[in-house]
């Protein structure tokens, strides 16, 4: 187990939050906790005896069929789909693995759907598809559509994740959001809101690197520039975002980089507040240290951060990761489970730019009561997040309607 | 609430079980039991702190993913698809309601999935599909294949049902099977077994008529046939099935009516002894009498059967009813549940004739333990059924392989 970034231990004692130390699991624990996959289905009316039987299913349950067949709305108070999300994955995406197809997928979305449960009690049935087909998606989900109330796509590779999302969102009229995306922006602006509080910065002000034009790294991108950050520059592996790339980059390119730099992550860190890492591309040392001082870093990747917070905590005043075992993790349950409930319980059709913004505002708001350097979010685990950011979504929703 | 039939009460007393009396359920209290549908999802490990997440979550499940990545084989170790079964329709044929729509069947789905949890602790997931093209259906399914373990049609109109599950049986490599056909007709072996013994006949003696050429009269007489019952007449609206009817009556006209037998239900009742009624066509108390002494009658549409069970009892030996308030109810829960969970737990890819005859054997072999005229099949509620009837599948997959 790597330790905690010596200088936030440091300066910021107690800086290693009691969460954040446990023993490593073991293989043999990891599997044995896997064996028969970690979902099952419950009732939650009693089926005893006869009658029971006679009320949930025949003749009883006619006469619910009838009720929703006279009138199909009621198919949202008198089944489970409206508070059911389907987590679905074409397995070409999965963590930092990549494609390894929907089967080697399915023990994520268990997780996922594990995940809402424990934190939103929404319930939610992974999906898992032989196919990478953008249309033939679509058109499996149009199909299947009386069966749930919203989709969390999971998990699908850039960039046909932003063309899926987007065919699946005109094509369903039911709360749609690519988490890998949204959900990791979400997290990504509170945090750096969290950071700004307890630097006193002011987050439009902030020059942001981020590197990966990835599904992550567009989408934080974009939430960011909404949430009024002006000095954006995003690359992939061939540097600085420009109008040449085509697609959903060139769309970025034209609404990043005010500066205008060219070149790569050496020129765009040069002097920059903020860096964000989500293409597991390493950053070396003498880059973090050429970032203007007091800066932050974002080493998302996983398992592997693009720079050791260790090294990146003797520049920054902020280092955050997507690893549980450091302070400041940036881990998109923060987000998923109480946007999907608040969407759901307002009964909104779409997951809009003005929810997800609040999303990230009920994060940061629940980090306010406690905020330090190492203590910018949330825990992955703080049972207020998803409540907050549930209600916050949920009005935001209504709001908008 | 209507009362038992008179003659089995006043012969066999007591003829009533304890649990065929139930106050009616009220339309409040069914309403009250689906608010917000039957199912629920739940996690089979803990999620309570940090540590419990990196081992269901990040960074834990990578090492399951990456295992099934190189060996597609171990999915069914270590997720659920491989115990869960995708309860599938498509809205055409809803109890006794017809072609309702996805929407308006999904009740009946959680109810199939709630029976399945219940009886066989086994784990499923409602599919409704707005679709009714047997090919898009096929198609659905198989691009989700990776996401379950067995598919259970349901409700699905025939003659349409019968390309649908022959099409998916030829497309998917794990059991499938339309409960409405062959659940009701492996109870209904079990029933005339039972039925057997009790008045000590033989089964392959039996003249048996069956009026309804739908999903369930095709199936049960085809399960009739394959027990070495020789002489089985099916009607449909028209009549005998005769040769020209084309597609699978056609083909069922040709193995059944051995004596060659024309006209309608009153040609084929003179005489018969056993009466099977799957149609909801009223039969006149007159057609009950002229069948011969100590006849046996299945009247099994609901909630209306084809001919009261009272008024039946004034002639024959056995009266059975797919009522749950009247003895002997031909309900489907004694089998599905235990055929899938045998299924499963063998690993079957199909779920074949032998299988299914497997089944009745077992299901009649739990009502042996206590057989009378108004005791044929166990209650649908006795708990050994399925584990004995998953035992017997399981061993019949076994030695089909």
């Amino acid at each position: 187990m790597t330790t905690a970034p010596e200088r936030l231990r440091a300066t910021d004692a107690p800086a290693r939050r009691a969460d954040t130390h446990f023993a490593d699991p073991t293989r043999a624990e990891i599997f044995e906790a896997h064996r028969g996959g970690k979902l099952a289905t419950g009732l939650t009316v009693p089926l005893r005896d006869p009658r029971d039987l006679a009320i949930a299913y025949t003749p009883g349950v006619a006469e619910i069929s009838r009720e929703i067949a006279a009138d199909p709305a009621k198919a949202a108070r008198y089944t489970w789909a409206n508070r059911l999300v389907a987590v679905v994955s074409d397995g070409t995406a999965v963590l930092g693995l990549g494609n390894i197809g929907p089967r080697a997928a399915l023990p994520v979305m268990e997780g996922k759907s594990a995940l809402f449960k424990t934190f939103a009690e929404l319930d939610s049935i992974p999906l898992v598809l032989d196919t990478t087909d953008v249309d033939e998606i679509v058109e499996t989900l149009v199909r299947l559509r009386p069966s749930f109330g919203a989709v969390n796509l999971e998990d699908v590779a850039a960039p046909r994740c932003f063309e899926l999302e987007a065919k699946l969102i005109e094509a369903l009229d039911c709360p749609v959001m690519h988490d890998d995306q949204h959900g990791t922006a979400i997290v990504l602006l509170a945090a750096l809101r969290g950071a700004c509080a307890v630097d006193d910065r002011d987050l439009t002000q902030l020059k942001v690197v981020i590197s990966g034009a990835g599904a992550a790294g567009v989408a934080c991108a974009k939430i960011l520039l909404a949430a009024g950050v002006a000095d954006v520059i995003v690359l992939d592996s061939r540097g600085v975002l420009t109008a040449d790339r085509g697609g959903v980059k060139a769309d970025l390119a034209a609404v990043t980089n005010p500066r205008g730099v060219t070149g790569g992550i050496a020129e765009a860190l040069t002097g920059a507040d903020v860096f964000v890492g989500l293409s597991s591309a390493r950053v070396p040392e003498e880059l973090v240290a050429a970032m203007a001082p007091e800066g932050m870093v974002f080493a998302l990747s996983n398992p592997d951060p693009e720079v050791r917070p260790e090294v990146a905590a003797r520049y920054a005043a902020i280092v955050a990761t997507g690893r549980s075992d450091y302070p400041n993790q940036i881990n998109n349950v923060l987000a998923f489970p109480g946007i999907f409930r608040g969407a759901l319980d307002a009964g909104a059709r779409r997951i809009t730019e003005r929810m997800k913004l609040a999303a990230a505002e009920a994060i940061f708001s629940v980090a306010s009561d406690d905020l330090a350097a190492d203590r910018i979010v949330p825990s992955p685990c703080d049972p207020r997040v998803a409540p907050a950011v549930a209600a916050a979504v949920s009005a935001a929703a209504t709001h908008s309607e």
